[in-house]
């Protein structure tokens, strides 16, 4: 007996045989004892169908207008599979996202959850049914009844989000790849299915595995230690489990803005090499940085920003240990990165510099979210340090500073993001607030 | 400046191509100095769709879902409407029955209007925002958001129904056809175009006027005094009025529900004749009305019920000056009836009543509920009256009785249906709620 999440994508409800595959995978999941909310996309090409109509009408449509259609395409399916479970026998109803009470800052289109009432999805568990919900939508403003959307992944989103507020066994997302694969073709010759996970690697597989599964749905799990498996709804093989050490024990309360920064992080054993004033031209960064993946020189971060006139300068930082092999690298490969006709110029100059840390924040919450890393970049300056380096990324946001302000900034951003030095929680018992 | 609720059906907002043309439209009528409520259908065959795709899953889908399910085709169109309008720099919103405040039964599929919360749709009309609402649709539960349907011609219903709880100037209807045609071919050899037509004429053409203009909504128009224009959306022409001769200064509290009876009505001047006992076999009830039509005889009802083995009683009322021709016609014919093998049979005996009276209740209300019905029937038995025929249409049950019985008949009704002799009223200034 387990209360299970179970969220289908677009391709598995893509058809009404899919959707009967789907209502038949549900009704065995119920028939083997547990209690399941069921929450799908829209059938399959239906939100591209709807995004193409208003582009027939306008280029860049109201964000409000648009939420209000495209929050049709999953309130489709959330029916349809209603319709498929009863015929089946297994007594079913459909939710929108207002009518359960995912209540969403007031961003259209990109909306994050802020909590989730599960008083009516409890009651309609405990009376035996299956709740079957739409994903990537929600109301903003209770008494308005305001549709929002949640964004690109937002299904994976509302499912965990769901899973987090019920406090389910587990969240099961089917979708249409056996799991999670290690697809770095860098690393492994073939793709591998990979059993298991964590959350944490997941992130920082941000730009592979969120094809799969959205980094806020990942940050939602660890944050409520929410059990999550990838699997094919295709086939019964047992998928990816994704797995989070410890649920830190938050409140259900502004689920995913409370703290759009998780950790700050810190690395004082870095240095930086820059070349100054080479050549604006195809090409350079790729000899650079070919040479220096020749000479197994480990790079961290890259940073290259126009100078003046028709050069730029590229910066890149190393840790300590292989400083030395770094500048040996740049500094031979500077003269072939001159101008030819000028080689004693000072152009591609090398300048080292050691005493420098870097600082990140990261979290999934900041996806999307420019102010996030406008508020670091605010937090640094009124802590009265120097940024010298920036560089971003889907879930991180970091910089490089001078070694002798690195506490300083740490301690600015901890404070700034809330986040309390080695921080752990526990949500109690794990007993589901719902059955 | 006038405060108009203009209502768009299915081929008028078909395609993109049609949704920018509603939205010139729309755009002019504000241009001209007027505030706007624009109420749409799903596009073109889009709930068809729906429909086919439902039935695909169940024979006989629950109607939750089917609510569920089509309530999605308004809202694509609202969408796309208020971004077309936008596009033409007119500022507009679009709003679900549910955010509106369209308050209904819960009757999933055919509910009525209870009530309309005017205050969001003011707000916005009063910022100069033309509001586009999805008709058809309402929400019978405040608390859960229950999306219901309207049933047949609940776009029409919910945009007179916005019209009188907005106290609107008037409400235009636009369809594919020019207005209300003089369609009966019996009466005129080609269909002519009314300029104007008053509610009761409307109700009494429910037959024909009901393919353009739902008797929900004329009823509703009728009880609140709300003109109505039925116009085409192809063209500039005119259309035709449909007319209230005296609002009812009716509560806009359980709007359609109230009364779904309007009037007691009753007529002594009948008559009845009966042919008891004709052969159950086609053809018999063609030759006895063929002959009375070639006879002039005006018939008022008309009633065949099955008798006993193989043969049935047909009857008919007439007023009372053409009973005996009436009675002629049906002696005549009587023979011609009978079995051949036995002419002296007492088969198609012809049986006359003089003492009966026709008491009938009408109302749009009543339309699909036959609760409406059984409440006459119990009425009328509980104060002794015996019932001799029974007839039904749309909007009317009419009932045979004896003729000493009818005061009685009529004062039962009058006070179970809370209908007062003559009653009228008044809204008042006729001042709009809302500009």
């Amino acid at each position: 007996m387990a209360l299970i999440v179970q969220k289908y994508g677009g391709t598995s409800v893509g058809s009404v045989e899919r959707i009967q595959a789907v209502a038949q995978r549900v009704y065995k999941t119920v028939q083997a004892g547990n209690s399941l909310v069921v929450v799908v996309s829209a059938m399959g090409k239906t939100t591209d169908g709807l995004v193409k109509l208003a582009n027939e009408i306008s280029p860049n449509p109201n964000r409000r207008e648009m939420d209000m259609l495209l929050s049709t395409g999953e309130q489709v399916t959330i029916a349809l599979l209603s319709m498929a479970l009863q015929e089946l026998g297994q007594p079913a109803i459909s939710m929108t996202g207002a009518q359960v009470g995912i209540v969403t800052e007031a961003e259209h289109s990109r909306a994050r959850i802020l909590h989730i009432d599960t008083t009516r999805l409890c009651r309609h568990i405990n009376a035996g049914k299956v709740v079957v919900v739409a994903g990537f939508q929600g109301t903003s403003n209770a008494g308005e009844m305001e549709i929002t959307t949640l964004g690109r992944g937002g299904s994976d989103t509302s499912a965990v989000a769901i899973a987090a507020a019920l406090r389910a066994n587990f969240c099961e997302i089917y979708t249409d790849v056996p799991g999670i694969l290690t697809t770095d073709p860098r690393l492994v010759a073939e793709a591998q299915l990979m059993d298991d996970i964590t959350c944490d690697e997941m992130l920082e597989l941000a730009s592979l595995g969120a094809k799969v599964l959205h980094p806020r749905a990942v940050e939602i799990a660890r944050n409520y230690g929410v059990p999550l498996v990838v699997r094919s709804s295709w086939t019964d093989q047992p998928g990816t489990w994704v797995t989070s050490a410890k649920p830190q024990g938050r409140s259900l309360i502004n689920l995913e803005i409370a703290r759009p920064v998780d950790a700050v992080e810190f690395d004082t054993d870095q240095a930086k090499v820059a070349l100054l004033r080479v050549p604006d031209k195809p090409g350079v960064a790729a000899r650079l940085f070919g040479e220096i993946s020749r000479q197994k020189v480990d790079v961290d971060l890259i940073i290259q920003s126009i100078h003046e006139g028709n050069s730029n300068d590229i910066a890149f930082t190393v840790t300590t240990p292989i400083l030395k092999r770094a500048e040996a690298v740049a500094a031979a490969i500077a003269p072939a990165l001159r101008n030819p006709s000028n080689p004693k110029s000072d152009e591609a100059e090398v300048m080292l510099e050691h005493n420098i840390a870097k600082v990140s924040i990261a979290g999934a919450g900041m996806i999307g979210r420019p102010g996030v890393a406008a508020k670091m970049f605010a937090t640094l300056a009124e802590a009265g340090v120097n940024i010298q380096m920036i560089s971003t990324s889907e879930v991180k946001v970091s910089c490089v500073v001078d070694a002798a302000e690195c506490d300083r900034a740490v301690t600015a951003l901890r404070t700034a993001f809330e986040i309390e030095a080695g921080e752990q929680g526990s949500r109690g018992a794990g007993e589901s607030t719902c059955i």
